[in-house]
């Protein structure tokens, strides 16, 4: 069989299963004991042709490639160390586009309290990118991804859409040459996801917390977080914080804004919490200038979208690769 | 200015000065200050083009790109707690093939007491595998790269040779389709080396020693501490440890084993010790069955190869990516 056919998500059930490391499997780091503490570990791998669309600076690529990493400490709770950053270059890459990529990689790390601490540069045919980033957490702090019960809350970070209206804007603007100033801002800001550290870090001293980022999606996250849980989900559609500047332009260009809860790129903070906890974590987390929006709750089983008044169920898709096409919709 | 001309090395030190990651520069792990000891990281990005010949299996390539990071934890005396692997798979890769992968990972992690803590899996057009080793070492067992003097004597545990003789025979008799039994052997060696973890953690016993893996081939090494010591060496040709299946191997198939110097894909330790220490080193590596063999020692400048009691330049010759062509020696 191929992987194309397996999947993503089987491919790493079966690797896992072989490499005995099920323990993580469904969480955003690693975990390992180190005295009062847990050491957090997570690598991403990122490679030109899957993950850089053309339009994409190096420095871009650069603060993305840190970012991503730092994003699965955050969903931890914890406070980051560090990465190490491996690089596969192709032999006729520009120098001032190697310069341009450190720079970004550097700057996302300063930004988040990270260093880089070293790396690997080796040649490939295409720039890939390999970030590993280390953490620390008080080990009662940790959040994982397993542990909610029926009638907990499910919440979110800040306001998602700019991964739906990145891809999108990516397919349709830039390939027609449509004027694009309106959209800049947009597309920044999935290029460059701002980590949800000091979130992570308020919520995880409410303790008993589930927590993962939603880069695959949030819709996709839920399928996870249910089936990780083994419970279901009711979503309240009009509660999540879609961004405002995101519906708008949405609507300019008559999408269907509905659709941002099924693509990737945004890099909030999902959250599970029992009632008891609720006031406080929303306060926590505006402590430190964010947003805390309560978008459903836990349920017995399946998982539906509350909508107009309406109950459909919420559909599982999102982001798998191998067996998604990456010239669509946007590479 | 392309990467083929700028080169692996002069590409190193433009990224790490932007990253501000000096102060690793050179060395073979990061090390990061916790507590009463240091955490070392390190990673390694390799791709099937520019690493895994086709006669080496998905066992092979797993067990070494788990083996190659060890070994830098190795280096610096570390005890190794895990590793975190980032595979980037072709969507047409064999099920049966990522399974065998997955095997090697384990297994060569299994014999030297390092988790596989979890990783990631991404599409990517070559087969790119990118581990990311850590591990532990006291701070005061700590082995740098930097810090030998004129006078100290320079060692290498065990044989070496196996790197040279593998290339060649790849070269030479599976293109050829040459009966390669008798070669099979070392062959294997150079596909699976061994992380030098016992002899490292040994070593580092004996504090304010110089270490690193020779894994850039012998000579390079030598030109790399050098380099960063602003000292010399004298190297006594007859006294290097190449080994006698390698050397038997070599005359029989007309080949210059002096040659095994240049190659790279040995995974020995290379040890700068001073004279007051050496007995005592010698006494702790045997003590782990493995042997620590004297061959020169630290001038104030220049590096020699005394053979046939002659003096002569040593070459500074080895591997370096994007300058070095890949079709040759033996990929």
């Amino acid at each position: 069989m191929r992987l194309s056919e397996l999947g993503e998500r089987n491919a790493i059930e079966l690797i896992a299963k072989i490499v005995h490391a099920e323990k993580f499997i469904g969480d955003d780091c690693a975990f390992i004991p180190l005295g009062k503490n847990y050491l957090l570990i997570t690598t991403d791998i990122l490679t030109q042709k899957t993950h850089f669309p053309k339009e994409m600076s190096f420095y871009e690529v650069g603060w993305h490639s840190v970012a991503i990493n730092l994003s699965d400490i955050a969903s931890k709770g914890g406070k980051p160390i560090g990465l190490v950053i491996a690089l596969g270059l192709p032999k006729n890459l520009d120098t001032e586009n190697l310069k341009e990529l450190s720079k970004g990689i550097f700057e996302c790390g300063k930004k988040f309290n990270a260093k880089i601490l070293g790396g690997d540069t080796k040649e490939n045919e295409n720039l890939t990118i390999c970030g590993t980033a280390i953490g620390l957490v008080k080990k009662e702090n940790l959040m994982r991804r397993k542990g909610c019960k029926v009638g907990d809350l499910l919440c979110i970070t800040n306001y998602l859409g700019y991964g739906f209206l990145g891809y999108f804007a990516l397919k349709e603007f830039y390939s027609k040459n449509i004027i694009k100033t309106n959209l800049q801002k947009v597309i920044k800001k999935f290029f460059m996801p701002i980590p949800r550290l000091k979130e992570g870090i308020a919520l995880s001293k409410i303790k008993g917390n589930c927590c993962m980022d939603i880069s695959d999606g949030l819709a996709n996250s839920i399928w996870q977080m249910s089936s990780l849980n083994k419970i279901g989900f009711e979503i309240y559609f009009e509660k999540i914080p879609i961004a405002k500047e995101v519906k708008n332009l949405a609507k300019k260009f008559n999408l269907n804004f509905e659709d941002a809860i099924y693509y990737g790129g945004d890099y909030e903070l999902l959250l599970i919490i029992s009632k008891e906890k609720i006031e406080n974590a929303i306060k926590e987390v505006e402590k430190v200038g964010s947003k805390l929006t309560i978008i459903g709750k836990v349920i017995n089983k399946g998982n539906f979208l509350i909508k107009d008044g309406k109950r459909e169920k919420l559909e599982n898709r999102g982001w798998e690769h191998f067996r998604n096409n990456y010239n669509n919709p946007a590479f």
